[in-house]
């Protein structure tokens, strides 16, 4: 159905506008990029790094992270073995509507669990869209050293309980799209550039 | 903290891209447009039209509603209090993130209590985010005359039951930003139309 309004020009449409659409409109595709890694091992570097370069570029690209999902959507969850899967369940989702709306969308979560973020991958393979896993690898000792946020100190200290890496797994990705280090091989920059090669590589930053 | 990276001419910077920033990208103001009213009172229909006509406009619009919704993020909730309410806050929450992302986001849920309206309308205050919430206003008696779903005849059957309407109540918004009426005295467009205007008063559509 499609009726013509002569004072605005606008040709009226139902139905859902398709994903295609927004991505001509946006010239681009949308994407999910799940960074995962330790605590302290550089993930929100990175992620805000490649946010800059990639709006720089006239791209449109968001980050979910700590600050706007869990003192938000997910502030009614905590660090248990079920609200843990949750917490990561949800982030799956709602990156995958972000997607879906043409975004080049960026998490980054520990998220240290293989089938949770499998969940994710498979969530999105569903839903024909491109799930890029970035492996940001620092070694726990450089993590440990930085402890930007003291939470190290804590776990060894015995503050903080099933803390990642102390006295809780980290299942690194066996086979991630990208790999980053940052102990020090890497530059923040080096590692953005990477991940950026691996969108332009797969198509999703025509023109 | 930048880095020159000549071979891609691109200028590193570490921390967030601001709001402004992606505005200026998109060329519009993100924000929550949330229809709200009875089971087959023309939300998804409204909505849908609007989105065709924003992008067709060159606007980057997107609707979340029940078919991306309680399918996804929302699956694990069912029909109970607390799970309605959830529903609500969660659909609030995601719809605050993409309206912060820039994008014109339209939300298609009965929403039936404006409790729960109304913690969402304060959720995008407090982010500092435009939120114009659409009554969908259409009589009880023709929603349940055209019954697309047929679920009024199941609620009337005892069926289904607290369905917004017959067993349970719709609180109707006491100050709509819009009030759209589905019965046929305004056709879909001049529906559309009325909510286009108010976005264009409200200088979210900018150029």
């Amino acid at each position: 159905m499609a009726a013509e309004n002569k004072a605005t020009n606008i040709t009226w449409h139902e139905g859902h506008v398709t994903r295609e659409e927004r991505a001509g409109l946006l010239k681009q595709k949308g994407c999910t990029i799940w960074f995962t890694g330790l605590s302290g091992s550089g993930k929100s570097t990175l992620a805000f790094t490649l946010e800059h370069a990639l709006v720089q570029r006239g791209r449109l690209a968001y980050v979910l992270d700590g600050d706007n999902i869990r003192h938000g959507l997910n502030k009614n969850l905590g660090f248990s073995a079920a609200d843990r899967e949750e917490n990561i369940r949800r982030i799956g989702e709602v990156a995958k509507l972000f997607a879906d709306c043409g975004v080049l969308t960026m998490t980054s979560f520990i998220s240290p669990y293989r089938k949770d973020r499998d969940l994710v991958r498979a969530l999105h393979a569903e839903g024909k869209l491109p799930f890029i896993e970035v492996h940001v690898s620092t070694p726990i000792e450089t993590c440990e050293q930085r402890d930007p946020k003291g939470l190290y100190k804590k776990a060894r200290a015995g503050q903080i309980k099933g803390f990642t890496g102390i006295d809780d797994p980290y299942e690194p990705p066996l086979e991630p799209e990208v790999t980053c280090r940052s102990d020090g091989s890497q530059t923040p920059e080096e590692s953005a550039q990477a991940v950026l090669d691996a969108l332009e590589a797969r198509g999703l930053l025509p023109g």
